[in-house]
């Protein structure tokens, strides 16, 4: 089998060896992920503005993709809770929510998604993850938890609301106060209260009622299902769609069909508007993924192929928005679950995916009477990871700069939007590390009486010469820093009138960009007008390397040493200090 | 008087010791200078889409200004080529070209500029400039020369064209062949030849003829505007305008007012699209001004002050659009006739202002009948500096990556428009800036037999422990790095079972972030999980200082070493082989 075959599909190399010992693990974590992705999946496509029948189309192909493509046996793709508000606020800033064109919109953006995903991955462009630095993940991240529990208060309290941003929220709680529907609010407020309680006190309570420890683990991750069904129940016997409460209505049974028609009725201004968010969306999910698998490899000490993981998730998202869903992610509270049941392979993703096309097959008539807010409540209880308002007090204590996009970013997701407060973030984390980068430690390097040393004369008592003039560049010469040494030697030069040359020590210089060579082209020039000679001194194998491709070293007025003392040595010689 | 006026005011430093010696110097080159400036202010306010009145008003006000803040004596501030399209470009995407909105947005943008510049001089942002690579903005330079090029031949021959980009150029080109006004063909050609051999063999003509060097010298500077006055002076006698060759026409006489009624008419939208543009402009400005002044600040060992040289281009761009013209920047030819005429300070500016001011309020109706080619043949012959197809060579040689970047800027300027080629060039070397920083480089390194010192195992003959892995990190760690590090350690685990110590030698690393800060606690995290102590050796001072605001040390689960043999030692001790 070609070697590239087996990259692109790992199923290739662990499917031959696949046996009894592993489908044991992989059947249980495939049942404990089924119960908690049901009601999740559905809750991910109505915070993703979606009907809720595509949470299900989400968790299918998507998840066959990832099982044959992935290379991490427990990371578990599918619907996530910050791709769905990410999905809504992106499409719903094109157009208008609910409608048809919405859906199609949802699709095609999936399928960006998707498609950006796959091509990085083929180029390799993991290193644009880069572009999001943590400070500003986590004040994009807990802003966005924020807004999730803006969104499904409507749906908990039977308010009307609208919750774009912060802004619009606060106006139209001003506007709407006290209309409240109570029956559904009771609902929702039960679920949650359900739900809280079946996370922190089940466990405990079905140990002391005697059950065995592996009956109550299971019985605690059925819970959030067997809550749904309870409310469903309820809701259907007691009618409550006609007092009122919002409830998902008619879900289409079966399996979902190809969605191209859909897809190719978005319009081209459409697809024009999402394509910055469907690359913020892409680099998130990436970034996402990545920390999730490296969590897991590493308990297991095994390795993550951040290439293949992106080709993966790029045909997940591609196979979403194909089969009518939404972009989707990884989960890390599903991703722990597959862990912790058992999973061996991949194919405990498979066999969630069979799961789910059961549950879309036979299913889904039952769902009609499920509250709105019951699936509100699910939400609001799996956003505890996503809420982290520590991470401002530590930034804050360690980086005051770092702190200042972090909280720019927190503050323009929260008020404006989640695309341009992710944007914002980029942009701050750039321009911080330019800003940073942009004046490298240069220091004026003198000898140490009797050694070949050289340190700086601001820290170390040494020897200089009026006519030499040595500089230690402590950094690597890029874009971003090169004007400042420009800056720094005319500086340098203007309150040293008596410098016939000058020596730039090169030991920590690993690079010279295009820009910097440029840079250094005009000190040269400039030097060289005013009769100054311009030297390098210990420069790099591969910075010299690249030097020689250019034209600099021929057309430099002084030369190349290999240490820095040859060079103060041979200058002395040439120029003695009584010239 | 307080140090604060004095920075802001360089004039105040000067002026008091302001003599006779500096006169002579300063009127000479004043004098030179306002030959040169009032056919390229006219120009140059063509080449904005503005009335060629609006560039004398571009070459007043400003200059003053920009002589009391400005630092260097002989930058010439004014109307500049570059400067001057890409207000075209900006305005034109924006306002319909020619219609009165568009001048008020051109002010607008002036004023936008100077505010910014303005603010980032205050708040010492000089580091912006830093966004701007070189091969970046060679590539769009020269691309804005070629469609500098393109927007002047329709008026230098008469062919009606459009030149938003090159597309749009050869498409009217293709449809309009045929179509040109032969007098002002003509006119324009002549033009064109008449300016190219004044500057080529005039010098050698006068001085044969024998004139004295001065006199030959001066005679060339004034070239320019005496075959502007020569074509007026034909243009009005054979009656040009009236067989159709497109004139200067009413030029109100008198000097700028106030435009604020103008200003004030601008629309929110307007304001809003061309924040963008401005910031663009307000870089490129600065970015040029700053290497115009280190060229010449350099020849007299001078130095520069960037924060007052952005505060006195901000003030001078506020002036100009406060005075009804486009932005101003700094231009290197006319800063080179200033330092050749022996400016001696910014007052030689002054007096050149005196002069414009002169001109508009006496000479303006005599440039009624100036026709257009010649100006556009004035534009042409000051093209030279813009267009350097050599740089791509030269970058291509020195490093693909950076001819990439250099390429696609010049391909985006030149296909799209001005706006977009420097915003994806900008977006270009930061991109690749990322990439390059994404994978530093980190060294397994273990003992050199009989010594304390740790090297690559790859390129020397050492000692390692299977318990213990040294890593030796060669950069700063930072947010596009932070992540490869993680990979990285994950990956020498996998294929290293033994290992129980991780050991970090940090010699190199001049900062952490708050990225890579993260990316360490969850590398501590993952490795606590599987039994893995993590140790840091050879933290830098700063570094450490920094660490210490955390409670990355106090979680450690290991040590920090002071030297890395220190760590490897103490490890063997307590962890034998041989357990």
């Amino acid at each position: 089998m070609p070697p590239r075959l087996l990259d692109w599909f790992p199923i290739l190399r662990w499917s031959g060896s696949y046996g009894r010992q592993h489908a044991a693990g992989d059947a249980t974590a495939a049942a404990v992920v089924t119960l908690l992705l049901i009601p999740q999946s559905l809750a991910y496509a109505l915070l993703a503005g979606m009907p809720a029948v595509t949470g299900l189309y989400a968790s299918m192909l998507p998840l066959v993709i990832y099982a044959l493509m992935g290379s991490s046996p427990v990371l578990a793709a599918g619907p996530a809770a910050l791709r769905s508000i990410m999905s809504l606020a992106a499409v719903g800033g094109v157009v208008a929510t609910g409608s048809a064109d919405f859906i199609a919109a949802s699709l095609l953006l999936a399928v960006l998604v998707g498609a950006m995903l796959l091509v990085m991955g083929l180029l390799r462009m993991g290193f644009i993850a880069g572009f999001l630095s943590a400070p500003v993940l986590s004040g994009f991240v807990t802003a966005s938890g924020l807004l999730i529990v803006m969104s499904q208060l409507p749906h908990l309290l039977g308010t009307p609301l609208r919750s774009e941003n912060l802004w619009v929220f606060v106006q139209s709680l001003w506007w709407q106060r006290g209309e409240m529907h109570g029956l559904t609010g009771a609902v929702g407020l039960a679920a949650l209260l359900g739900l809280w309680a079946s996370r922190h006190f089940l466990q405990r309570l079905l140990r002391r009622l005697g059950l065995p420890q592996g009956a109550a683990d299971l019985l605690v991750k059925a819970a959030p299902l067997l809550i749904l069904v309870g409310f469903i129940a309820i809701a259907q016997t007691r009618d409550w769609a006609n007092q009122g409460v919002a409830v998902v209505g008619t879900v289409p049974q079966g399996l979902p069909g190809l969605a191209l028609g859909s897809l190719l009725g978005a319009s081209a201004s459409t697809l024009q508007a999402l394509l910055l968010p469907a690359l913020l969306i892409a680099m998130l999910t990436f970034v996402e993924q990545i920390s999730i698998a490296q969590t897991f490899a590493a308990r297991r000490r095994e390795r993550v192929d951040s290439d293949a993981e992106m080709r993966a998730m790029g045909a997940a998202n591609l196979a979403a928005g194909l089969t009518g869903a939404h972009a989707v992610g990884a989960s890390f509270s599903r991703s722990a679950v597959l862990h912790d049941a058992g999973a061996r392979t991949p194919a405990a993703g498979l066999l969630t995916a069979v799961l789910l096309g059961i549950t879309a097959l036979f299913f889904t008539p039952w769902l009609h009477h499920l509250p709105l807010a019951v699936l509100a409540a699910t939400i609001l209880m799996a956003l505890g990871s996503l809420l982290d308002f520590g991470s401002f007090g530590r930034t804050w204590r360690y980086s005051r700069a770092d702190f200042a996009a972090q909280a720019l970013t927190f503050a323009v997701t929260l008020l404006v939007d989640l695309v341009s407060g992710l944007m914002v973030g980029v942009i701050a984390s750039l321009a911080l590390h330019i800003w940073r980068s942009s004046r490298p430690h240069i220091a004026v390097v003198g000898n140490v009486p009797g050694t070949e040393h050289y340190r700086n004369v601001l820290r170390h008592e040494v020897l200089t010469h009026p006519h030499i003039l040595g500089l230690r560049v402590d950094e690597s010469l890029f874009f971003a820093n090169a004007r400042y040494l420009e800056d720094r030697i005319g500086a340098e030069l203007a309150s040293r009138p008596d410098v016939r040359h000058v020596v730039l020590q090169c030991t920590a210089v690993n690079e010279i960009d295009a820009s910097a060579l440029e840079s250094l082209r005009s000190i040269h020039q400039r030097l060289q007008e005013t009769g100054v000679q311009l030297h390098l001194s210990e420069v790099k194998g591969p910075v010299m390397d690249r030097l020689k491709r250019s034209d600099f070293l021929e057309q430099l007025s002084g030369r190349v040493f290999l240490t820095h003392h040859q060079a103060v040595q041979s200058l002395l010689e040439e120029t003695p200090p009584h010239a």
